[in-house]
């Protein structure tokens, strides 16, 4: 039997993303009902017998992805608006699958990697070295010979772009991109964030002097300049940084291209809205537009989601192990065959699962780690503080929970801290196991 | 040059941690100092020679653990205040490296294992199957191999006590423990805890006709009566909870042993106290000798300290990379050669670092991850708000920052989300690369 569905809402860190209402804020041991009854949440792709078929076929837990969802949003994605040409990357740390990254490269993206080890990883499944664009926090110890197999280099620091300089001394090619922090984003002071003062990543836009030095001390010729802001749904936001980063793309005259980066907000559950491409993308197109009529150059753009392309395009499908009660004024605990192993977002960041079912018992849904944090069901915003889930039915030992929404990005792998489950066989580089569920639909994924 | 040394202080979910003062708070951005001057935060094992000394033999990011520390901490378990014999598990999921747990081996210490994986963890780093007690949320697939070995086995669900009796039934061999929850635990209300009505773990106390119609079923003569209410530091508590799991002792007539879990603090930061073993510890005792006053029964006390043993016994020895800057409003950066992908804690529960310079500049150190939230020093209890940290001195490139008391349970090992680093060499489950830095002082593990 299909226990409980559970969606993982959209909370991430300082991107601009919504907290479901603390109203739905469960008081725990009181028996306050979490999920509002007659929500319209339902299982995105999966049915209760491809659920079951998932698990006679490769047991649980397994990731599954949807072929059909992936599609959707990659197209969704393709089409951005732009003014002359669009290059969409995923950003591949949102979830490194191989079926996934061959999926989207089928479909026409490239892929934004963020260590060198991501370059290797997409090497392997087949995507083309030409492809993949490297932007990354730490310098590649490889990078000579990440370069000679023909990648593009995004410089995130001086460091960097002296690094390639000495590697790449009069460069002429469209290899070299400069990332800059156009000085702008999204979240609150203080708080984390991919733009803006409290930003690492990225060149301080105020240092574009360093970065003109360094360029023409090693005589390069940048192609591309990126910005990413973690945009969020404002027009207006989207067109004061494009705004900035095209002002950064007048005064470095090699440059072709703009790249915006990604973080554009994803809804997972009913009541949160996704950014609308379409929307955020028409101011964009018409800052190209008017760069081009003051300055004579048609800049491509380029865009790089990741989160977006995948979280509603996969679940966990997982089987209640065990079941615990508590007494009267206690809870009834499904014990899960997974937990923070497989998907860390609900004790990393207190990101609830949510039951769909409208009728039945209330549980709380638990990991299979021998650790209190590792909680299927915390409360909004509240990694400690448990939350009852409003399910359909009672369910026993043996019946499948399937967690959706879970950002891959947070997926755990192996957590080696409880040893709770062997290396991939074969290698987080090899082949992974991609099933033909219904046909074509679904890529069934065991630790990878 | 060793650029920072930082401490991680005991933030644990539920189970009575004290945060840091609010008042030591950044206000990022503005240049607030977090760490107070003059304070007395001194490396604990490492100096800079030893810690450049562990870059140049092994490279950097490595683990770096102190034998005498481990040791000092095992002596101090081991003095345990008891009655009529003590037997000290190391909880191994809060470090399960080899050449720890062979430490402890050798010292005298006998294994908590909670989970299948970690048993086999175990017996390959040579600990005897004996000394082994699995307590696990999941039941492993291999149960019946394992308690072939002859390991120690902690029924934890009136589920695994059925399955224990199908697979032993008849058995009068010590090996049958069961876990219960006393109904007592130390976090408030609705928060994670491992014991209380808001704890999966164990079997519900008011469940104990279930667990001696079981026992009868299978004609089963558990050994081992096992709880755990992360203590804290309270006596009181102590006794109270050591009462009622006595009072559970006495109603299982075969029972010669009580185990009262783990879960102590231990101070991390200097203004952090830890449990004093030797003052809790005594009105157990009194409890055992009142028990064996009035039932004749001498019980042998168990206890399984984890963290407790091993977090201020290791640290994480760093490079700095790459430094960003961001302008006159905003910050320095330190970018590691490690984060999130070594060390979760950070990120996963807002335990800020502490710097233990007393003058220099200010710096946000992070990690190596694309990803906002790899942030080595968040605000205490905000995981997402940057705080800055007052160091000795400027740093560059090369420089080595020491992360203490990081507790090792909170390592990420390999975050394949990232693809930051290949598998371990040799599996976890080989042998562990320990090098003799300063004698037999030091065990440097990389990757395990």
């Amino acid at each position: 039997m299909l226990a409980a569905v559970l969606a993982v809402p959209s909370l991430t860190l300082g991107r601009g993303a919504v907290a479901p209402p603390r109203s739905v804020a469960p008081r725990a041991a009181q028996g306050t009902m979490v999920a509002a009854q007659g929500t319209d949440e339902r299982l995105r792709f999966l049915s209760e017998a491809s659920a079951c078929e998932v698990k006679d076929s490769y047991g649980t837990p397994a990731y599954v992805y949807s072929e059909a969802a992936l599609k959707s949003q990659a197209e969704t994605a393709l089409a951005f608006p732009s003014a002359y040409g669009l290059t969409v990357r995923f950003a591949m740390k949102a979830c490194p699958n191989a079926a996934v990254l061959q999926t989207f490269d089928r479909l026409g993206l490239h892929v934004d990697a963020s260590s060198g080890y991501e370059v290797r990883r997409a090497v392997a499944a087949g995507v083309a070295p030409s492809r993949i664009s490297l932007s990354s926090q730490e310098t590649p110890a490889d990078l000579a010979e990440l370069l000679d197999l023909g990648i593009k280099f995004n410089a995130c620091s001086l460091r960097q772009l002296a690094e390639y300089g000495r590697l790449r001394r009069g460069d002429r090619s469209t290899q070299l991109g400069v990332r800059f922090n156009p000085g702008l984003g999204s979240g609150g002071t203080g708080k984390t964030n991919v733009g803006g003062p409290s930003s690492s990543f990225g060149i301080w836009h105020e240092l574009l002097p360093d970065v003109q030095a360094l360029v023409e001390e090693h005589d390069l010729a940048p192609a591309r300049v990126h910005t990413h802001i973690g945009s969020g749904s404002d027009p207006a936001v989207w067109q004061r940084v494009s705004g900035l980063s095209l002002d950064l793309c007048e005064k470095i005259p090699t440059v072709a291209s703009l790249n915006l980066g990604g973080g554009y907000k994803v809804g997972r559950m009913a009541h949160e809205a996704s950014t609308d491409l379409a929307v955020v993308g028409e101011p964009v197109k018409g800052a190209f537009e008017e760069f081009a009529a003051r300055t004579g150059r048609q800049l491509d753009l380029e865009i790089e989601p990741g989160t977006f392309l995948v979280a509603n395009s996969g679940c966990l499908v997982s089987t209640v192990q065990d079941i615990a009660t508590t007494g009267a004024d206690g809870h009834t605990f499904f014990k899960l065959d997974s937990g923070m192993t497989e998907l860390l977002r609900p004790s990393l960041r207190a990101a609830p699962g949510r039951a769909r079912h409208a009728a039945g018992g209330e549980y709380v849904i638990v990991g299979h780690c021998c650790e209190s944090g590792d909680l299927v069901t915390p409360a909004p915003d509240e990694p400690e503080t448990l939350s009852r889930r409003h399910l359909g039915g009672d369910a026993s030992i043996g019946d499948l929970v399937v967690v959706e929404g879970g950002s891959p990005s947070r997926r755990s792998g192996q957590t080696r801290c409880h040893s709770c489950r062997p290396p991939p066989r074969g290698g987080v580089e090899g082949p992974i196991a991609v099933a033909p569920v219904q046909g074509r639909e679904l890529g069934v994924d065991r630790w990878r």
